[in-house]
């Protein structure tokens, strides 16, 4: 057995995994955090790591912030890096630099693998994943799905056993609803009872984030609006009145819901809602192939009303930690702990159908490529984060298309402007366009709407100058026909998903 | 057998059928309209009536309409009532009743059953309705559905027997994508061939209203945006060419989609689209009422985001002429012209679970008025238009509701501002609120949520005034129980649906 390490993705920095506690890094920095209110964020993950630095800048009150994550090999790299100075996400908003810079400066946030963090916070956000697993088949249709809770459990018990008795808790992890209710109140309740403090203090709360991690990262979290809720009315103000501190409020007022089982219903509604919308117009991308039909062209004109401008389009799949799993989250706690027979059988439904996505694209560029059947031909692929402007890659669509591209064609090379490794996969990312189209590519596939590659036409260019006899498969609606080389028609070496 | 008539829904006259053309009123008529351009309105609906005084009314060009209906028992009386000054329709719209004034001053709107006023105009607006079949079971589980074609076709037929060869048809019907090419095309080159006219100069277009039948009847209509398309470019250029001097095109610029197909797969889709949300919504109130949630609540914090606020509130159920059946229509062309096998699945779902909803709130209902059950009480509906602000009562969710109710308890009034006659169960409805609430009502149930109600409280009002043990039943999420008397409470004797 070797020695355990974290390698960074982003620093390329390789950290051993610590052994003991971080007391004497935590003390230190209390000691240098005193008269400032302590924040401790659980998860330094897409969002515990912003809601951190918000929270460290915020002008309204003085924030310590402790970023508390795991020592694991895929996480404790987060640990290193934020303590080394360097961000640990790569990102479009040129905010959280800034942001993360002016932490340094004000010497107020700290990361630790330590739970004992948990001890000195008057409040504590709760940023951790909550994950759905996902049996599929080959198509991927949905057989099965689950909420495993061990996880979640476990995190709330490490506050519950060292937390202060009159601390504020912050849930923003997306929950099954009734999690607050059902499972974190009792967990604290209990941990304090065995250490024989009184459970009446503490104030639980729920309030969920908007974040978009694109270029407006930072202002997704505070400059937006926000929903919140307290377990009793004590807890919604003690909510309330850590959030006014961190969030522009006056701009975007805050709406308190009349239970934590509102709010966390909402978060997971808000999601579905999404993912409906995106699976509808899927199911209606199959029809507009057969019909001839452009269904970018129908969207784009529908979205001049106001009441339709929300419309989404139909492209290689829908991606992302959230609008994959959230809709089967809230259909398992409306089955687990309300009872609902059949749990909420279309936002399910809708999952399935935005999952069965990239299989439908693999088919549709398999179609067109049949031609090059056990051909040596090279593949580009535009894109391998989950969505535009991010460096997510997480339940991306471009996974289950490349790993059946791959199947069947062996040079396949990627492209992201924010991926240099693709994690999932353990393949390195290109991120210079130009060196990427030097690989005399036979097939460009774009992938992922990255509006990057149109910044000062940069990929009608490249493309000008590519191979003679280049197929261009555009799985996204990115690419206008109009500002291609002439050679390219529409349907002959020009496709677009969901044009017929 | 007696002698057929029709009788007026508005005016309340009744109109022999006639037994002959209507030849003289139609040369009359042109001869009063020399110099202006012609146009024709097939179907006197709620679209043709309203599209007619658009075109009646343009300012840019000199028309001359003459609007088309059945000599049927059910349509005649349109006919009849346009031609003795009575408009047709009853709208909370003040612009409907100036604007047939001014036809009427500018003596240049006639209606007939005559179709051979096709013969004379220049352009034929095609307003008929196409409808959609249905089999449900007793729990509204749609078994099978069908668009029956040939009313569409004859109707179409009766234009290609008599138009000018050179006429523009346009299209409004809501059809099924594909019916321009491979229905209303044939039909007329066929027509034309068989009077030995050219069949290459008449032009053939599609293009949707969006009409809104409440207060901005009219500017639905005229001050909107409008999508169009040409059977060919000569086509779409003349629809163009005719829009511009109808619709205020430069506050909302017209856009062209390349083929028929294109636009009425989007007037389906937009549809679709909302009857989708609105199955959502309803969806999610069954999982909100489990968990003691307040959906309306939750619906109205996330509808501050301006990316989601077009979610749709819950509520009795879908009704009207479009939701009801266009993603029906959809998926039988997608599958009948198109060749798709499955159809789009989960477009019909949302159908067949709005429908589904009446039945869910008579459960509701039910369930809370069990304790009345075999004994006399009062019971009153408020509103049984399918939409708050209009008069439409077609496919009423009200309808389905309260088929089930009147099964089970006998003295059912019903209520609505905009309906006098329930004509689809032939009753006689109370438009004067006052009167109603002198049936000494035990329950009310809030059926459709018209906002007349809650004007300066007179809702409010006449509850205070009412039987001490008064119930209510909200289904709509109209009424704002701070607002009642201190005896209402929620839950006890004030239900909303979609609030646990």
């Amino acid at each position: 057995m070797g020695i355990k390490q974290s390698l960074s993705l982003i620093s390329g920095q390789c950290y051993l995994l610590p052994s003991d506690d971080d007391s004497n890094e935590i003390l230190k920095f209390l000691n240098r955090a005193k008269g400032k209110n302590i924040v401790a964020v659980q998860g330094l993950g897409f969002v515990g790591t912003v809601m951190s630095l918000v929270v460290a800048n915020s002008d309204a009150k003085e924030y310590a912030v402790i970023g508390v994550d795991q020592a694991s090999e895929s996480s404790y790299w987060k640990i290193g890096d934020i303590n080394n100075g360097v961000v640990p996400i790569v990102s479009s908003d040129p905010l959280v630099r800034d942001y993360f810079l002016e932490t340094k400066k004000r010497n107020n946030f700290l990361a630790t693998h330590d739970t004992k963090a948990f001890a000195y916070a008057d409040v504590i956000i709760v940023d951790i994943n909550l994950d759905v697993t996902k049996v599929k088949d080959e198509d991927n249709n949905i057989k099965s799905y689950d909420v495993p809770l061990e996880g979640f459990k476990a995190a709330i018990r490490s506050i519950g056993q060292v937390c202060k008795s009159d601390v504020l808790i912050l849930v923003e992890t997306t929950v099954p609803p009734g999690a607050c209710q059902y499972i974190v109140y009792p967990i604290i309740k209990e941990e304090l009872l065995l250490r024989g403090l009184p459970t009446e203090q503490f104030n639980l709360g729920h309030s969920y984030e908007r974040v978009m991690p694109g270029p407006n990262y930072i202002n997704s979290i505070k400059n937006f609006y926000r929903v919140y809720s307290g377990i009793d009315t004590k807890s919604a103000n003690a909510v309330e009145d850590f959030l006014k501190t961190v969030i522009s409020t006056d701009e975007y007022p805050l709406t308190r819901l009349k239970t934590t089982e509102s709010t966390e219903m909402a978060k997971v509604l808000e999601n579905s809602y999404r993912a409906m919308n995106i699976s509808f117009s899927i199911e209606w991308s199959r029809f507009a192939e057969s019909a001839g039909v452009d269904l970018y062209e129908v969207i784009n004109a529908i979205r001049l009303r106001p009441t339709h401008a929300n419309l989404m389009y139909p492209g290689i799949g829908v991606g992302g930690y959230c609008l994959t799993k959230d809709p089967l989250m809230a259909s398992w706690a409306s089955e687990k702990f309300f009872g609902l027979s059949d749990g909420l059988v279309s936002s399910v439904k809708a999952v399935e159908r935005n999952d069965k996505m990239p299989k439908f694209c693999f088919d549709f560029v398999q179609n067109i490529l049949r031609q090059y059947k056990n051909k040596q031909i090279n593949i580009g692929l535009l894109g391998v984060a989950y969505g535009p402007g991010i460096g997510d890659t997480r339940f991306s669509p471009v996974e289950d298309f490349y790993t059946r591209l791959s199947k069947n064609f062996d040079n396949i090379q990627c492209h992201d402007p924010y991926v240099s490794r693709w994690v999932e996969l353990d393949l390195i990312v290109e991120t210079s366009l130009l060196e990427f189209f030097e690989n005399s590519l036979d097939v460009l596939i774009v992938t992922t709407g990255h509006r990057d590659y149109l910044e000062s036409d940069g990929i009608y260019q490249l493309v000008a100058k590519a191979k003679e006899g280049l197929i261009i498969i555009d799985t996204v609606g990115l690419l206008n026909l109009e500002k291609l080389p002439r050679r390219f028609v529409q349907n002959e070496n020009f496709y677009v998903l969901g044009v017929g």
